[in-house]
């Protein structure tokens, strides 16, 4: 079974400009001063909690066995969802219950509705559980605590639906589902479902596309180009340039793809 | 009398888009590569000391007996302003003595001016004591090196004086002092001060609101709100949006609570 | 000969808004759970080699012995251009080749191009040599892997040509190579090269200042002035304020600095 090593990793919607990071990890170092924090973002846009679960779903694979993830983006912060501590593939998972943990659906060993106030650093405030329980809870989790002395087990987590391409008319109908920094337009198409490399047409705003690169520098400076991005799906990018900006796309915006040879 | 543990905690107004963090970091490891760095923020606003305090007393509370927290906030560097060296509730505190502190009112144990220059790194820019002075400093202290040895004890801190709410013709008038990432407004009134959860009427810009809720949650998405903030005071949000986007409310405006029953 | 320590500090163009910097420190993680991350900054200009190499080179200088650096500004990924593991100064620097490392011109001990793929983590993606190459090959050198195996020795790096200030008609003419948080204009002109501290006229845009100050504080508050930056070099400000904003300077505009005094 796995244990949780003295690597806790965060990721957070709290942004930089205000104390909530800083007294989270506070909280946290004051349970088990020797935890090593890894910061993966606390740019999660406000409230987003699929972005946030896309963000740590990717992440978190790379990470070694052992290492607890205390993940919070959380609207429904005081009311009555649930915090959960997970295990998952030999990992842990700290978070409300909200959808934020989607990415573990078939992979979980066990589920504990975090309830054992005795872990909780106190007063707890209603509007800032991540500084009040859940840092703490991860102290006490990399001092030794199994995971059940937090609370009762449950059966499952909320998931969130996920928005999948689908087969229409011979064409794959996609979406872009995130800009990131370099204005590339990541899909939810998985290389998997792409027809070949080379036969294939991609249509994206006014754009068409007539083959998968390898490399952002395949196409031209300045030039669009589609490829596998490093989470293996298909990207539209723009060589040394942004996608974004230059094909006006946003988030949310159809991308298709068509197989032109057999 | 507590000691300084390893963990340095760090707040400046330097950004990260620049190289002075990295080297601040540097200098620090210089003299102790065994020191655990936290970041609490870079991103104070710039020159912003007043700013600076408030998230570095907010936070600090949460941190451990023995952490040396670095704070650079710093219009004045290389002038003839004091560096501090503090001991305070068993925490460490190297400072600009420019008001940066003023949170820890009341409560130091030593204050030394920073003098001793054995223990700095040269040459000693005048433009940047942070990575010059104040690291290296916070090397040596978390290497044991006593914090009267840094220079002599001097008897008070330089302090801002604080912005505080004020009764005026049976309501208490306070302000704005910082608007956080998610919009919310933070307010200087104090929850101890706030007459009841219900009986109350506060009046934000062109607002009314007629009570204190627990959490975002309690109103309904997109509606304005008043509850306690995660730092204990009176805060204006609104439910998954921007209270200072809907209210068009701004740093420094007024907010006026009124009892509306004994 | 200097060896690799547990410390590894990072600098990549990734921002922080996207999976790509926890994937990687993730990556680390798994080859070398001991390991200490240090962040210099992830915020580099996307795809701007130039500037990433600056800061870095600015920065390292005050890192101690045996940091592993692993720098990523890389345009070029996923093409013939090499990945080198190079050794200077007691220091290790784990990059792409494309100029990023320029500032380690005439110190290198050892340089090796990164071919052993038995240090990469599989599968490779052509995207993201960052993660799947550079962080896996900085775990195994700190584990005490050395440097040469990782690849075959090369004679040299490729360099970027430097922008140097030049002697014209008595004058030195420079230019403005980066501005900073504070609206601070950077020169390329060396402290070193500065006539004397007062006899001197110094010309940027439409402004002219008279002489070289010592702190920012040395001007009015809101008032130009010239200073040697921390980082040796000559430096336009304004105290508490931007120079870059109230002298409506850019990136690349020229400095002329005019002796007055022999």
């Amino acid at each position: 079974m796995a244990k949780p090593q003295g690597l806790v990793s965060l990721l957070t919607d709290y942004g930089l400009q205000d104390p909530y990071v800083g007294m989270m990890k506070g909280a946290l170092l004051s349970v088990n001063p020797a935890a090593r924090i890894v910061d993966i973002t606390h740019d999660i846009p406000p409230q987003d909690v699929r972005e946030g679960g896309r963000i740590l779903g990717a992440a978190r694979v790379y990470f070694p066995p052992g290492t607890v993830f205390v993940a919070v983006v959380d609207p429904g912060v005081g009311t009555d969802r649930a915090l959960v501590a997970v295990e998952a593939d030999g990992q842990f998972f700290l978070a409300p219950d909200n959808g934020l943990l989607s990415f573990l659906k078939g992979s979980t060993r066990r589920i504990i509705r975090i309830t054992q106030s005795e872990y909780f650093r106190f007063p707890v405030w209603a509007t800032f559980h991540g500084r009040d329980i859940l840092a703490p809870v991860a102290g006490h989790l990399t001092r030794g605590v199994d995971l059940g002395r937090f609370g009762p087990r449950v059966e499952s987590l909320t998931l969130l639906q996920r928005s999948l391409p689908r087969w229409t008319d011979e064409r794959l109908e996609g979406e872009v589902v995130s800009i990131d920094r370099f204005g590339n337009l990541l899909t939810n198409i998985p290389f998997t479902l792409l027809p070949t490399t080379s036969g294939v047409r991609i249509a994206v705003g006014r754009k068409t596309l007539r083959k998968v690169s390898r490399t952002y520098a395949d196409a031209p400076k300045g030039d669009l180009l589609a490829l596998v991005g490093s989470t293996g799906f298909l990207e539209i990018a723009v060589n040394q340039g942004s996608a974004s900006k230059s094909a006006r796309i946003q988030k949310g915006d159809r991308v298709l793809v068509t197989p032109t040879r057999r």
